[in-house]
């Protein structure tokens, strides 16, 4: 981005079967100096389709930024829908990898096509918000063309930006939300990137014929199980609201309940009463990259009928609407509209309007006075970019103890005092807060009681690793539950490999090394500092604190020491 | 039954440990010949709530009816929900045996209390569908008894007779349904059983705390599981319609296909739109038993809001639904109120009229046809005694050989060539052609793939064996697998003992080998004919056949030998 040159490489042979989170966290361990400003020149940033991306098999587009995050100053991976990763990896791009920034008030946009890839200048695309972007974008470049933007958050390098994904039907809607990934494109002086379909896919496979049959098997899974069957192409995500709200730990005004009283107002299953009874450009289930056959996203149609929001998801439920004591899902997805043309991560911003509301800046409840401060966030005035820094710094600059944040992120819409595996992976991810790290919501245990939680989690975030380095979407683990063949059968059949599902759990382990690698030279502990109130303010209705022991803490990572991060 | 003479006796120390399917299966091996007649005076009927009945604790009041069935011509137990375990084993009673019969014509009805138990003339009661009776019954022992009663086709002595047990409402709608045991009530001259409540339970506990303890944590796993704390009492098992249907393995049209073009209209998602909507005495969620959290049942109100039929189930939505070619629900809550006064197994029911159709006596789709054979049944018509006789009987009366029947009673909702584990449990179950007995539909895998389904389907089987000797509804499996140490901890807390996990299995196995002993005796084989056109008619959408091999089914139980049941 200095010098706007671009170059590109063949894949090194020792990046050879990595992809998405695991070459991502490889390539920043390698070239990134883990003490650099993520907003200055040495960090990169990294785009980096999974393994099996480009297939259209089902679940398998996730594209993974990483980076090293404002928000943690560790390292960071976020992946997103979209058509991002189909048109990189049927491009043939193993990663695309951002370095330098230019001069002040310089901005580019990139365009990677097969003939060429280059640098233009931003022009009038800087200050758009990301759908006005988005729609000058598709103008100059067609409908088909896969885009990552920012919107006025990564602009002004905010800690809450993330980097907006088109959806397919071009909606930058789909999101790398997580850890201020959009500051370090704004940084970089990067408004966004485009990418042009290949006129023929370089996506091959070693071996068709097995990877026709174990798709057949991965189709047959994911029809065989409740979630990936029924509940999510029914319901979505906004449905865990429900099984949340069960537990006892939705984030419900700040993190002061677990329940919150309207949660049936917001959770999956009203949402989809109001999106089949408005009709219109409503959708219940929409698929957020090519070939899902899941459809857990949705399009939410106002009263009458017009597309309000796209999509509606239990996050978004909670962090534009318990937490911030707003119970209808209007004015959430009008919230959600607007966090959609800042360009910021959902969790991250409620979350900072929480802390703002707790203070005292406003009821509660207030959808009126949470749009304006959305609207304030993206006019840079000093309460938005108090609230811009995330909620951690916001609660400092208010004076409010009472933030659910981990390495300085705040985690996601399972409060760990009801459900202990989430805890423990909130202080133990070298992702910081992050339930995508390694989310127990749909494992079956006692949630409550601390014991066993470490390991469990250790668990997941293994598992997660080597998920997100393979493309796939957290929803597709149930085949692997299922059937521990299938995944590892695909990489084969696609690479000529020869993996198991040790060697998933192998890589799993070797990229988790790296990232814990990249953050203890990055200065930052294995374990997070966990939240005071979390350990001693009792969360109704359960009125249970988190309580897994910081010695059991501790020890998680204790089997991956340096001959892990050597590899 | 034949003297009128009604005993009690301290449960021997053998039998100790033992309730429900458990306590029933050893009973009939240590003292029914296996080669009677089920409907003589040899049989006995069995009535035995489980090791944890009685206690309120949620999901865990079943009550386990056992006998040798007219159906299968092997042993059989067949639980069902509703009051009377909860009486029985609060009155104290491990189990209700009854013996004999009467002379020609003799109709009796008994009454449970702490002050008696007593065999009373059925006067007026014979003849009375199992609604009247349940509510003649009810005026006058009042309407905290628990009631037992058999309809029309159990005073028939039909194979299709099941055994209604009352609600917590007082309506005769929860069914120890399957394998003819209303038939041998009926055989036995015994038209009901009243269950008059303890004054003070008799349940106790020999460690109060840690049942209390253990407790806790069982709701907490209830509470954090999405099948009990989200779509079980959201949708009911009607849910599983869409399930199946995008499994490929909805029966529909007595077989013929695995996909129900109306499978929409009546699954779990339309079934709470149109009791929500139509509101009045429906309620969507509705508990079958006493202290049930789960409350995957409910009530189905008309148009105008009253109550149509209770409950809406899978079972029944297939049976009386997609089976017959029926898809809407208004239509199958008015059969299934029909076969509920009746008093028969919906399933068999279905089932022989699924094969009536095809034979052309009614076209598929025509309800009314359905109510029409209904009534024919309950008066005994001719067509009404074919169908009477089960599904693989009428296909003989009516030259159909597409029967779905093992061991001569028909399967579950899951067509075993899309869905194949449940495939080899027909098959080798000592129970028949009964999903309940090992049903896969919740395990991760690919149904189409034969590979695996034997062990899986022993090792649903062995759990079910215990579930249900415990008294536990097959739902609070999930707890299970959380937490193994939680359902035998509630058994030590209750009674004393030193079980873990292991012991539970081991009791599975014990159960079964009594039951395949049993079987063994009657002349039953451990695996049944698989009907030829599951192995030779390929099932739309997906084309498959039932394919476990025959050599891999005649292995299943070979590790459960003769000092298996010779304990």
């Amino acid at each position: 981005m200095k010098s706007g040159a671009v170059s590109s490489q063949e894949l090194p042979e020792k990046y050879r079967m990595l992809g998405g989170r695991g070459l991502s966290a490889r390539i920043l361990l390698d070239e990134v100096p883990a003490d650099c400003d993520p907003l200055g020149p040495s960090n990169k940033l990294i785009f980096a389709p999974g393994l099996l991306a480009g297939t259209y098999l089902s679940s398998a587009n996730r594209i993974s930024v990483g980076s090293k995050s404002p928000l943690t100053g560790g390292i960071k991976e976020s992946n997103g829908g979209g058509v991002t990763a189909l048109r990189l990896a049927q491009l043939g791009y193993g990663a695309l990898i951002i370095e330098e920034k230019p001069g002040p008030g310089e901005w580019y946009y990139l365009v990677v096509s097969e003939d060429q890839v280059v640098l233009k200048p931003a022009g009038d695309l800087v200050g758009l918000g990301c759908f006005a972007a988005a729609r000058s974008l598709r103008q100059q470049w067609g409908n088909k063309a896969a885009l990552a933007v920012i919107g006025a958050a990564g602009e002004n390098r905010m800690n809450i930006a993330g980097i907006a994904h088109a959806d397919q039907e071009g909606l930058p809607t789909r999101y790398s939300a997580r850890g201020g990934l959009g500051a370090v494109m704004g940084a970089k002086g990067l408004k966004a990137i485009v990418i042009l379909p290949a006129k023929q896919s370089r996506v091959s496979y070693a071996d068709g014929n097995l990877w026709r049959e174990l798709a057949m098997k991965y189709y047959a899974n994911l029809r065989s199980n409740e979630t990936t069957a029924v509940t999510m192409p029914k319901f979505g995500t906004a449905l865990t609201m429900e099984l949340v709200d069960s537990l006892g730990g939705v984030p419900t005004r700040n993190f002061s309940a677990g329940r919150f009283e309207k949660a049936g107002e917001i959770g999956g299953v009203r949402l989809r009463e109001v999106i089949l009874a408005r009709g219109g450009e409503g959708d219940p289930a929409h698929a957020c990259m090519p070939g899902c056959v899941v459809k857990c996203s949705n399009r939410y149609p106002d009263a009458e009928g017009k597309l309000l929001n796209t999509p509606m998801e239990y996050e978004n439920n909670v962090f534009l609407g318990s937490n911030l004591g707003i119970g209808d899902l209007d004015t959430i997805g009008r919230l959600n509209y607007l966090c959609n043309d800042l360009g910021v991560d959902v969790i991250e911003t409620g979350a900072s309007m929480a802390v703002a509301m707790e203070a005292g800046l406003a009821d509660f409840g207030d959808g009126s006075a949470a749009a304006d401060m959305l609207q304030q966030i993206g006019q840079g005035t000093e309460l938005g970019l108090k609230l811009g820094q995330g909620a951690l710094r916001a609660g400092k600059f208010f004076g409010i103890g009472r933030v659910a944040a981990f390495k300085g992120q705040t985690i996601g819409g399972y409060d760990p005092r009801a459900l202990k595996v989430n805890g423990v992976t909130y202080a133990s991810s070298p992702m910081g807060g992050d339930h995508t790290a390694g989310n127990g919501i749909f494992v079956k245990t006692d949630h409550l009681d601390p014991a066993g939680k470490v390991e469990l989690s250790r668990n997941l975030q293994i598992t997660s690793a080597w998920v997100d380095s393979l493309g796939l979407c957290t929803f597709v683990r149930v085949i692997h539950t299922g059937d521990p063949e299938i995944l590892p059968g695909l990489a084969n059949a696609r690479y000529g490999a020869a993996w198991d599902a040790d060697d998933l759990t192998a890589l799993g382990k070797r990229v988790l090394g790296w990232e814990l690698e990249f953050n203890r030279r990055a200065g930052l502990e294995k374990t997070a500092a966990v939240p005071e109130f979390l350990r001693q303010d009792p969360l109704a209705p359960h009125n249970s604190v988190f309580d897994v022991p910081e010695s059991e803490l501790k020890e998680i990572w204790h089997e991956l020491g340096a001959e892990d991060s050597a590899k």
